[in-house]
């Protein structure tokens, strides 16, 4: 009844899993880690055993189902072997680096036969989005037309170029806006502030819904994510992000954490107790494959765009029967 | 001391305006009125001198100075009277119904060479709108990058089209966000949602801000606005309208007011004072004349533009050095 | 139609009156003004009388009605003068230093058989609290069981001693209560801090309502007022005083204003015109001298208790029928 | 590794307490469960072994923790057995339902020399007074000087006297006030609002800090718990309980739950993974019987003070050197 997992990366992410498996889900054992520093893997061993090789991890008769949280560039390859060994995987977002490499794991997956990919679109197991969904879906706000999405980091790295604000940190928007709305994006217009921090991003759906986001890495004064769902009869949003407020030197209100790790731990939590039950129950949840895909190819395509100052249309491929 | 005012127009703006010079401004006295509806004129006259014509009222000699809050049509016409008169005037917005009009009023005054006409953009003095603007100007958020504007209305008639929810409520947010920002739109894009309703508006100005505009005339739940300024280091926003939070039927919050008039109640009654100082001290406050007409042509731009898909270029007049 | 106005006392409070007067009152005009620094006054003259005697103020032809604002011990003695000369007054809180001494004015008042003193009392006219006596009344929350109170001071000068702390502070919370619930307080209980700061007093009512008041006079972190009133079905309470909100340096929130002007500065102003209008009218608004001694008697009968432990009974003169 | 439990009592709380250890408690497993409702237990057994006698599950080999949610009559007794077995035990507050028994177990744990019991004052879990806490000894706020609770249940049923809102109600203020400030209460002062119902009830604890707490069991509108410490520089308090906001028919804000289970969800979660953790290393953690003896005294003494309207002094037995 318990399921044997092995994690591959041991980074912030990668600690993170390792921790909510081991101190926070039900049903869950730890048999295997890896990570290419092979001595941080031995600290963290606790009993399970260590690899230098992730696709020996995958390939371990110890290993029922693997949590993928190497670096962006690896995910991919990992996701095809554990496609190959039949093991279902929990693969950190992006699914893979280009729309190519995706579509290639989906057309994986569609061969198994099978649903054994999770995508960590971890928003989708916020408390806060759950609920902006739910009651949507159960009328609350009559048919949505408009989603406002913020994304704030309080800053970013010199490396981190405007195309990776879209392809690291706004595929979040993409992802959970899909989800929230449950309709594709069909284009895409980007307007800029000087040095191209912040961006504007707005997306019209397929049934003629906005979606408006505010893109911003070096907003300075913490991490913010906040959405808004307008609907014909009314609107959703979430919350400050707090549950203690502080009256202090003249000040009333609340700080911030300074990444999306603390904004998201309850998410994080969810979404593996999550597939855990998934893997033992074989129905799947969360952010599929197809999903990932879909992510990076709208991506990929307002990336190729920007510098134009023109409304883009975005085309997705064939989706697989598989997956409806 | 006391400042004689004519007001013209007794309906919803204009008996607000009247109640707001009798009870609430000081160093005013309302010496004539005038309305299409002489039986209403007389029952508010409490006093003051009636008038069928608002071109007597105008040249009334008791009449020092005059509000003008008759239909939208009548704008025009009448400042180019109060021009000609060399009284001040308090004139509601919009200034003229085309952009070629207001341009008229513009050269007219300034070939007075004296500013007599306030436009009635409220929303400069509201509280809210204020503290922003001091506390960007105070440099307490870095130089501001982006704006979000939501302007929401619970309803509006069937003949308000798209267009006048760009002529009639958009013109607002044109004004408060040059004024907020200090620079001017150089270009707009438009994205509509089904049924042109709500409008997303983005707006791109000289040095580079971004102002991001939702404008919903059947927002549905309530009379809603609100603004975000982004800067580099910080933003500041509008808190909830609300004074007092109730709990009852196991819901916390408040309610929205129906319409404007309450919500803007505050910014109307020191529009208003100030506006009566303004004219006794002879220093100008509020929008001009100019700004009157620079909300009327980027309004006319973007209307006219409506239905394109793609980014318009906004050009105004050269602008006058009077108003410098 | 101006009433013509005299103000007694330039401190911060009358200053504040004499700029509310002049700037934001309609129909009254300030025409005699005193105060105890000479210099200060003729320097605030604008054209007013100024009056070294503020008993020649008072009786000066010119002075239709007048606003105490000297020191508290004043209070009593120019109120009795006003009474003398048939002159409507509004005075600062409180009526008078004893209750004692308060009685005598109220006899006074019944005895010149026409209302004409109004204890500033401004709370009464603080959008806030309207809002929630107003819903109150209108049955939202059921018959009221509870009255929270919040009294915070940012900071008092070493001579503000406990029994201070009621007569002057406090004082506002027995004002508020009585004139929130409209029952009498029939009881009182005050728990101490070490330091006997903060207080925590206990009211009970004739109706057995509860009210408990936090009077914090060292709070430290701002100047802050809050209210609830707990009923049968729901509650009412004052939202946070900030129309602006501020996300900067990792905190989301606003600033407390460091003392009572700012956050009641709408309140003086609505009093003011409340009571011009008031003095025009002939019907009486805001706290009556009645009110004024009930004030200073029950916060003058809980300081007599301060340092027993147990609960205090309450008691009041006779009402004259006058003020029913 | 995995922690052998079995669950005493199947009703809201034991049946909640079931599904945490299965769905949300790393090291768990549950392997016997009893409830008086042998048919309901057989439901629920999913391969736990089912007893009728909660003894008989004690004594069983297989067990090597017990959950406590029976009745609270049979909390004392069972908790007794549980000591003698030397089996650790998370037991439902109250400890006991009188000081006397629990006393006895109290005595019964010191002679066994090991901390088996816990009570499931889960307060202590949840993350608002976790912050709280935590910022408080942080300094955040300086030294506490005064605790405001509110503690409101919608409705309680007719036989819910006035007693039981104390030993029932009072008592999570009680424990979690003793938690948040470090110190012990020393005298309490109960005042009644009409029917008994709300109480306010006044503690002062051994360092003069005072606690007020709003009992009210029929508040009508929402199960409300907020708590706010007030420390000589600032305070601390919770945000309201939400993470989504709605705008629906005139009406900002959300919706209070209608019990505690879904506003301590979270809170009941934290605290079985860190009872699981515990028994594993032997590190006790959340409220010992010495606490639970501590509420249920408390409450005891006060209980016999109502209908008195003096302060009551409070006393303890000397604390075994075991809870040091």
């Amino acid at each position: 009844m318990t399921l044997q997992v092995g994690v591959i990366g041991l980074g912030v992410m990668g600690a993170e899993h390792l921790r909510l498996l081991r101190e926070e889900t039900a049903g869950a054992a730890v048999v295997a880690i890896c990570d290419a520093d092979a001595a941080r893997a031995r600290t963290l061993a606790a009993g399970a055993d260590v690899f230098d090789d992730p696709f020996a991890l995958i390939a371990s008769d110890r290993v029922e189902a693997v949590v993928i949280a190497s670096p962006d560039a690896t995910h991919a390859g990992l996701a095809l072997a554990c496609l190959a060994a039949g093991k279902p995987a929990l693969c950190e977002k992006p699914l893979a680096l280009t729309a190519g490499e995706a579509l290639q794991i989906v057309n994986a997956e569609a061969g198994v036969g099978r649903r054994l990919l999770q995508v960590g679109y971890m928003r989708r197991f916020d408390p806060a989005y759950c609920d902006m969904k739910r009651s949507t879906e159960d009328g609350l706000i009559g048919p949505p037309v408009l989603l406002h999405n913020t994304h704030r980091n309080a800053g970013a790295p010199d490396w981190f170029t405007g195309a990776m604000a879209i392809t690291n940190s706004f595929v979040h928007e993409i992802d959970i806006s899909r989800w929230l709305l449950g309709s594709e994006p069909v284009s895409a217009m980007v307007h800029a502030a000087p040095g191209r921090d912040p961006l504007l991003i707005t997306l019209e759906t397929e049934r003629g819904e906005l979606i408006s986001t505010e893109v911003f890495m070096n907003a300075c004064y913490g991490y913010h994510v906040h959405a808004q769902i307008v609907g014909r009869s009314g609107t959703v949003e979430m919350a400050q992000p707090a549950v203690m407020l502080t009256n202090s030197a003249m000040q009333h209100g609340h700080r911030y954490s300074e990444n999306w790790v603390p904004r998201f731990r309850d998410a994080y939590r969810r979404q593996m107790g999550a597939w855990v039950r998934s893997v033992s129950t074989g129905v799947p949840v969360g952010a599929s494959a197809w999903d990932g895909y879909v992510a990076t190819t709208i991506a990929e395509q307002i990336v190729a765009a920007l510098g134009g100052c023109g409304k883009v249309s975005l085309t997705l491929a064939p989706r697989p029967d598989f997956y409806r």
